[in-house]
């Protein structure tokens, strides 16, 4: 991936905010081949219509899977982590060993449970997982950090996390992303870096709550304060590292999501917090909000692994079990944390 | 300090913002003096003119240090930290070992240097090193977290730290500090929680520059994540323990006043952001901006130390060099951290 290679175009599957904000940022520095599944998106795209009028002219749309694993060796995956694992079993039959893939999908992935069978973190998988199991490709990493898209195709300038085992993965992913407004960090640890950018989500939805409810900053930053900590410790159950959560792709992307309404978890916490119920959102929002979908598979899984998690379990039952908001409130204040900082020896 | 020496009132030294949401908070327990140094202050305080029509009943106006000594085994010193000493100075005669201080203090002590001598890191003191050095109180503790005076005044809910060495200091603030809208936490690390709540502030004055360019949350959470980072380093190399700035007075506090229009520090940087000058802002701020002078002090003592501090340095240029926001966020965006999250082992 060094040197003349980088001219070849690089691939993005998904044609969604981020995955658009992605293609601009790389079209600074490469060819793009923007993938959209359904041909009148890609039409849309290539006549740049709409909300597609912004994408620079070195980004080309396409519609062919095999297409995107034949010319980029360098794909980024960003579609939905519910259509994640369906998307990799299109792609992977046109993927080789060459191929590199770094995804920025904010999610987890949950495999169907057969009947009565309870759920075991083994059913739980993040979209570098879901990769490896469905795909021949081991040079895999991950985006992850403060990354609004509204703000990066505005122009803002911004930074991210590149998490792989492979620091080759990480260097191929700066040498296209990296620009003067857009800074690339890189780390090893993926699966915390991954953990982090999907657990974040909860917290959005509860700080969109105390927006919505019109609360001010010191219950926001002692709910950012707690849910770091509460983060922290679902990952370390499930063997992540503390580091991940104490940098962009932790405490950076987190306090962006949890406090901007251009984000959708932030979004849909927010019309919660001023009185509609769970099905108004979910049938009006024209995104997907992963931070729903994560809040239940991580409510489940802290109930196997007897692991306390109290904002998960306040924010859930606020949203599946119409639990007054007030009473969440009451609850996070008065709740007995006995230490400040546990997650740290 | 148990049982029914709560009835006791309880001090407080300084009828600033955040003095005032204290003794509304202690009011809802025990009373309250309330010390104001100038008569005029205290006639109004008593008279509930103004700004101080929203005291509790149970506060009472004082203007001698001697009484507030003599009535009150509790003391809560809230002072600007460039006048701290002084008011130790005048208060110290007054005191006794029996005496509990817990300040509120978010700055630094600096002593005068004589002419030509450079900065040592002895020079420079947190409050409650100020108080154990200029009375024979030993059971000293501090306020800390996120704690913006405005919301606490209307009522809203918050948490905050009580950090002393000593348990029964943590217990005695509880006791009088706890209710249903204000959760009190307690950790033993008085001098991380202190450098914790006085460097955040360097962070809230480049916050505020950000508001004032009218950027987005993207680059706002990379300067609070690599802002903590700093602080985090500069705490180190002064012998401080990472995790008061991992809690409620570190990250929380951090994201609280750098995101808050209601924080003067904030304010400041905001206005600086808007094209104003440093001279502008101190001449017409009619409240004792902390952060500047942690900004001078810090910068001094990262010399001094040769720790690498890119922010403090580039938020000390943009502040009394003139250097450009514009230039300043370059620097911000292209500055080659070499790692993520280098503060843990």
């Amino acid at each position: 991936m060094e040197g003349s290679e980088h001219k070849n175009p690089v691939g993005i599957i998904g044609s969604g905010s981020f995955g658009m904000a992605i293609a601009n940022l790389l079209a600074e520095n490469v060819d793009v081949l923007l993938y959209a599944r359904r041909e009148e998106v890609r039409l849309a795209i290539e006549k740049r219509e709409g909300r597609y009028s912004v994408l620079s002219p070195r980004i080309q749309a396409v519609s062919d899977l095999q297409l995107v694993a034949q010319k980029c060796q360098l794909i980024f995956p960003i579609v939905p982590s519910q259509a994640f694992r369906s998307m990799m079993k299109q792609l992977s039959p046109y993927l080789n060993p060459t191929h590199f893939l770094i995804h920025g999908t904010k999610g987890l992935d949950l495999q169907d449970l057969p009947q009565g069978q309870s759920l075991h973190p083994e059913h739980i998988k993040t979209m570098s997982q879901v990769i490896e199991e469905e795909s021949i490709v081991c040079r895999i990493g991950c985006l992850s950090g403060p990354n609004l898209s509204k703000e990066i195709m505005e122009g803002q300038p911004a930074a991210t996390l590149i998490a792989s085992p492979f620091t080759e993965v990480i260097k191929a992913g700066q040498a296209v992303l990296k620009s003067n407004r857009f800074q690339v960090y890189g780390d090893h640890d993926i699966i915390g870096a991954e953990l982090a950018g999907a657990l974040k989500n909860i917290i959005a939805l509860a700080a969109g709550i105390l927006g919505g409810k019109g609360l001010g900053k010191n219950l926001w930053a002692l709910l950012v304060t707690r849910g770091l900590s509460e983060m922290i410790h679902i990952g370390k159950a499930v063997g992540a590292d503390v580091k991940p959560f104490l940098g962009v792709a932790g405490i950076g992307d987190l306090v962006a999501t949890a406090s901007s309404e251009n984000s959708r978890n932030y979004k849909a916490g927010y019309r919660l917090g001023k009185g509609e119920t769970l099905d108004d959102i979910m049938e009006t929002s024209t995104d997907v909000i992963e931070g729903v979908k994560t809040l239940e598979t991580i409510r489940a899984l802290g109930a196997h692994l007897g692991i306390t998690t109290p904002i998960v379990e306040i924010v859930y039952r606020v949203f599946f079990k119409k639990m007054p908001v007030d009473n969440a409130i009451q609850f996070l204040i008065t709740y007995p944390y006995a230490v400040d900082v546990d997650f740290l020896p």
